[in-house]
């Protein structure tokens, strides 16, 4: 089975309206409300490749309980740490072709918190074969949080990918337990790495994956949006192309190309099919409207149209 | 006991924002969710006063929950219909000085949440003395609706006070059983009786307040803002005057007046004290941030600077 841990999860609530009139009353009809967050959309992305996965990660609150409803409709196993602090709610006004969001940041959660999630993640390890974590920690949560989750994963003997950005990305890599996997876009890696990275030159993305602060992490996966990726498994880099698609919605593509490479991890997959595999499951999530849905049926004529090159 | 009736309560949400960014992401700490619509503001202006209030109307799904909550954590009584249906958030951005709203529809309601809601109304009637309707109807509902409320009532010698507009309050003042009393404001009267009206004439008001389709209302309270309000009480007519205060939020002053305006009922008061009550909550939540919040200490103060005119 495949542990997803999502730490802040949200109710995504998107209003669709014509003109967004500033300083007035908007009226809004059409609303939708999802079950939201970067690994539920992992979650949901392992789920329709017919693998085991369970949910896991904080909800609280009402906003909690809709959040569990919204899964149980989509049929997926969720064992949340539930607390008492209403989870969050993420907007989106899609107005005049415009996306303008208002993100909220999510409960403010103590040390109890802390430990008492810890625990329950614990009792979750016998489970699980593999674990993905991403997005970002609740608001009191220790910025190396995540390090301490790989580093009990990692006694067990569970690789862990994770799907982080930033100061909480940068903290869990300089420590000694490392993740698994990583797969940070060229914008995140140069953030963490502080070096320009030239997506057409081989020889800048393999210094890039190839920089001292990512060793001993056996795979990083850099997407490079339409470009495809560019691979490091062990000290073999790879090239990964991908065909022109119809992008209808990005949103959620990243979560669903890591839902890609936990399913070949869990399946023990050879490096090519993985890389494949994660392409196509992100592709198939942006020629959809909803984020986070990926159609199956498409799964094979777009997997036979990824190309993976090892560099020599 | 006053029975307050929402049918479309909502959780309200504020987003407090130095700049709202079009297009982008804002991020938001400081977000205020409250037990919102305008009969809940009603229901707290009755409870400030004093009188044992009981709040009605339709709640549902989690949203439904959370306004269950904040009810209690403000140790407000209800008895609402309970639907598997959402019930809506309403959206508050407050930016560079704007308050761009976002206000959901609600749900979309059938024909059997009427009759069931119609018979939770009735079996609350032994136990009320008083009822205000306040508000929009939710989606699905018939415009006649409130009628139906109001008929029943007033079989059962029950007064009831509305606070609607438009197409519904025009459709219930056609009917044959009519509203105890009725507080428009001056842009909602000129809309239903289709008269402009000069808020410095006296004649003007008069014949606005005795307009042939407000015949048999015993109570016309129009509100004229900071001008105070002109009312008409079966033949007779009133002009009241209010001091100059410091607003720091006019939302849900009419909604606290109209419970000032309960309340004087329920206690049998005589009509100036009732407007000049009435007067005085409105004036009090005013001046205070948070919406539908009077404090009551400043009651006396305010009161003794209402002066009401009756008009020979």
């Amino acid at each position: 089975m495949i542990l997803t841990i999502t730490m802040n999860p949200s109710v995504d609530i998107s209003y669709p309206l014509n003109k967004l009139v500033i300083n007035d009353i908007n009226r809004v009809t059409n609303v939708k409300k999802t079950a939201g967050g970067k690994g539920l959309n992992v979650t949901r992305g392992i789920k329709y490749s017919g693998i085991p996965v369970l949910a896991t990660g904080i909800i609280g609150g009402t906003t909690g309980q809709y959040i569990q409803k919204e899964l149980d409709n989509d049929k997926i196993a969720y064992n949340f740490y539930v607390t008492q602090q209403e989870s969050r709610n993420c907007i989106a006004i899609l107005h005049e072709g415009n996306q303008t969001e208002i993100l909220e940041s999510g409960p403010v959660l103590d040390d109890q918190d802390v430990s008492v999630f810890f625990q329950h993640y614990q009792s979750l390890l016998s489970q699980s074969k593999v674990i993905t974590i991403s997005g970002s920690l609740p608001q009191g949560f220790p910025n190396d949080f995540y390090a301490r989750l790989i580093a009990q994963a990692n006694k067990h003997q569970i690789p862990v990918l994770l799907d982080s950005s930033g100061k909480v990305l940068l903290q869990t890599l300089r420590l000694k337990d490392k993740p698994f996997l990583i797969k940070p876009n060229k914008d995140e890696l140069q953030q963490i790495i502080q070096m320009d990275i030239d997506a057409n030159d081989p020889h800048s993305l393999m210094k890039a994956v190839s920089h001292p602060l990512l060793d001993n992490i056996t795979y990083v996966i850099m997407s490079l949006g339409k470009n495809g990726a560019f691979a490091r498994c062990h000290n073999r880099c790879y090239q990964i192309s991908i065909p022109n698609i119809n992008v209808v919605n990005p949103v959620g593509s990243g979560d669903v190309t890591l839902a890609g490479l936990a399913v070949s991890i869990h399946e023990n997959e050879n490096i090519e099919v993985m890389l494949k595999r994660a392409m196509t499951m992100g592709m198939l999530n942006a020629m959809e409207s909803q984020t986070g849905f990926v159609n199956m049926n498409h799964f094979d004529k777009y997997f036979q149209k990824v190309t993976v090159t090892a560099m020599m």
